[in-house]
């Protein structure tokens, strides 16, 4: 048996850093003065809580042997995960709000998944200081997936991640030290990014306050807003291609931009899942663009700027709920549907099933039809100008069919708990894919999650949550042969 | 360059046979003496103009070299598919019922590829002859889809076919000889598992002309009916229970069902598709009726019925539109949406994805969670006790994905002619998989493709022959290396 012990030093770690983070709400209130006294407390009940979890963790196992095995990091990064929802919830559930518990916990996880879903009504009636906290629930999940994908996901073997694994990843197997060089190159890029978009906001007429809190959901490809009207609420049409902007560069690999801001540009650019990626989203946005012009005689800037929006709002799985596409009709809602499953680039904050995948099953496709025709000749796959190596196709293969049967088998739990057939798939969909808005009228742009029953609550959390880590990261641990010696 | 001669003979066959079959619903005609002189018209315009498309090509290449390579092979599928589709629409266009073109195609192709989905309101008030028609066109297009994938695909590699070549198959490679003996004992247990469906009809109360009908239905698993009600027309709900039984076998693969025939049970009920498929369908049956029992308080036996001939209906694809599934709401409404994917044995009238492909995609997502375990290991995929080579099992992956995207890229064309989310959805998904009723209220079990636009119809009809033919097939002719050197 593998020792627990540095899995739990790790999550205490993570506790103590939640704690940190809660003193930026506090901090908020303290500053402006104006919440109820019970929010104060329901965010310092939360730290306190968050720091007497982890400190005991640290403390008992900080002489453990760092050097991971794969089923220590599995279970790593499920129990953090876990442990992080659970404690990042409890501010909801002390505050003002009383939320529920099963409320409490969908709202966290939607969060710092980056899903965006929401259980809240009249978000602009809300307290400030749960705002702030939505939006930095995303922030942090960004940044944490992010990390994940880049300092623990090429060692493995899960949805052909091992693709990205770099020499330099093969050469230090230890883990603290190379994740807290990742951390900081990636985390200068993301605080970047988000201080540049902030700027962009205010700039483009938003308050302070709504430029930092959108920032931080725009580059997590979140989703979460301040308003029911989400983006709509701001006179400025502008901000829609700001935040278009914003969501494209969140949806690219950071490590990538990491590299452009240190004068490879070419790295970025010459990357066949960057190619890939800006050609489908451009491909989407005329098609999008041109058909809203053409069937609701829209002017053409118009027609644009909303197609646009929502074809990088969708595709990166951002997911605001500023248009209400259900009224565009079938074509619309259909595209939506299936651009729901896309995701951006394998590295970003976005969820989905991310274009290397489809590029390789493409790649896969064509060397079928190659070998019906020539039945004696091989066909290797090849991916930024390097073989890719049979057990990686399989890998990816696998993470798809586990993707659609994921979704397939939640779908139909949900239409269990009475949700019809629109709302089922859609709501599946949208979980395991981290987008955020559903289709029809409960879950759609202008719907929200508070009417579903908590069967289907609970449902739609462990949805996001095996979206998030790639779904065979939470299986692998359910599996007898994981616990055997 | 390959000959296409062969080709051509092989088709110029096929158009004779269709004119002799015409002569079924001809001598219906004049036995009973009660149709009106424009559909006998209607019938015999029609074998004259198969008997004149198919003499020539017959006479012109009768002595062209009958070895044929893969894509000759390819050609004569797609070609023979269409060309017997559109000779057999003639008596549609030209009967008293005066259809149009797409509306004539529709019906035929939908006949043929044993879907089931009609665009014909009020079938009770149709002339018997056209009902004939149907039903052979069905019965026809079964028999037909068996001898091609036992006679033709296991020479092909599409969708991992190949599992099923066996040792005689590779020696033996003139298609002819092959061929005949293949038809030979498929077509005699096709016929006897006919006879005894008819009979057993006939023995549950209904009279020959239904009984024979829609034995003709039942094997061929494709669901037309004598009546809008189907088979809930006949008061005995015994029906039901015999229509499961004959689905049932329908679903099983003739090969086996042949060799049981020869006292050889055991290849049959040791078979690991079998196995699988009666598993799924036993499960199925009785999570279904469950529900119906317990969520309607429907007696146990009422329930019981509907519940296992529901799943058998839907995961043979016959589609019989009997029941309104509509009404139970969400929970059957997406089970019965995933089941329309399933699919029975291969080398049976079903359509679909078929079982052994979700077998072996099984134990290659085993294989996944072992290799994420055991890093070093090699896991090899077994299928009924042999090694199912690698090239197997990508070109199986390779037909789920084409599946899937095939009904992703026509459920966003249908949407774009304006239909909505679940009927542009459930459509393709039961065109493709050739069942036959969709979801919804349009063209749900109650439901009629009738009132579609035409271009939604020709989509549809795309989709039946495409997912008829396992896709590849099709596309393999549309790619510029098929007409190369």
């Amino acid at each position: 048996m593998f020792s627990v012990r540095p899995v739990l030093f790790v999550v205490g770690m993570l506790c103590l850093f939640v704690a940190g983070i809660l003193f930026l709400p506090i901090a908020y209130i303290l500053m402006s003065g104006t919440e109820s006294p019970t929010n104060l407390h329901a965010f310092l009940s939360a730290a306190v809580i968050a720091a007497a979890t982890g400190l005991p963790m640290c403390l008992l196992n900080r002489r453990a042997n760092f050097r991971l095995v794969p089923r220590q990091m599995y279970l790593l990064t499920v129990i953090s995960w876990l442990v992080v929802n659970l404690l990042c919830s409890v501010p909801f559930l002390l505050s003002n709000l009383h939320l529920s518990l099963v409320d409490a916990v969908f709202e966290t996880v939607s969060g710092t998944t980056t899903t965006g879903s929401t259980v809240l009504n009249h978000l602009d009636r809300l307290p400030d200081s749960i705002l702030v906290w939505r939006s930095t629930l995303q922030w942090l999940g960004g940044i944490g997936i992010v990390v994940m994908v880049v300092a623990i996901m090429p060692h493995l073997r899960v949805g052909g991640m091992r693709l990205f694994r770099s020499e330099a990843s093969d050469k230090s197997e230890k883990l603290t030290s190379r994740s807290r060089n990742v951390a900081q190159s990636i985390g200068s890029i993301y605080l970047g990014l988000s201080v540049l978009c902030a700027a962009a906001y205010w700039l483009g007429g938003m308050d302070t306050f709504n430029a930092v809190l959108h920032a931080m959901t725009t580059i997590s490809t979140g989703g979460f807003s301040t308003s029911d009207l989400s983006l709509q609420q701001f006179a400025n049409p502008g901000i829609l291609w700001i935040s278009s902007l914003f969501m494209l560069l969140s949806g690219l690999p950071f490590v990538l931009i990491f590299q452009a801001t240190r004068g490879n540009g070419s790295a970025l650019f010459q990357d066949q899942q960057v190619r890939g990626y800006i050609y489908f989203v451009i491909t989407s946005a005329i098609f999008l663009s041109t058909w809203l012009a053409y069937s609701y005689d829209m002017p053409i800037i118009d027609a644009l700027r909303l197609g646009t929006f929502s074809s990088i709002s969708i595709i990166t799985t951002t997911g605001y709920s500023t248009i209400d596409y259900n009224l565009w009709g079938g074509l619309a809602v259909g595209a939506f549907f299936f651009m729901t499953f896309a995701g951006a680039c394998a590295g970003s904050t976005a969820g989905g099933i991310k274009i290397f995948r489809f590029q390789i099953a493409a790649r896969m496709l064509r060397n079928q039809i190659n070998s019906m025709l020539h039945p004696h000749g091989e066909f290797p796959n090849f991916y930024n100008g390097k073989t890719v190596s049979n057990d990686i196709v399989t890998s990816i293969v696998a993470f798809s069919f586990v993707f659609a049967g994921t979704i397939a088998v939640l779908a139909i739990a949900l239409s269990l708990t009475g949700l019809d057939l629109t709302t089922s798939l859609s709501g599946a969909a949208t979980s395991v894919a981290n987008v955020g808005p559903g289709l029809g009228d409960i879950i759609g742009p202008v719907g929200n999650f508070a009417s579903l029953p908590d069967s289907a609550k609970w449902l739609l959390v462990v949805g996001m949550l095996m979206g998030r880590l790639e779904i065979l990261t939470v299986l692998v641990i359910f599996t007898a042969g994981f616990w055997r010696g």
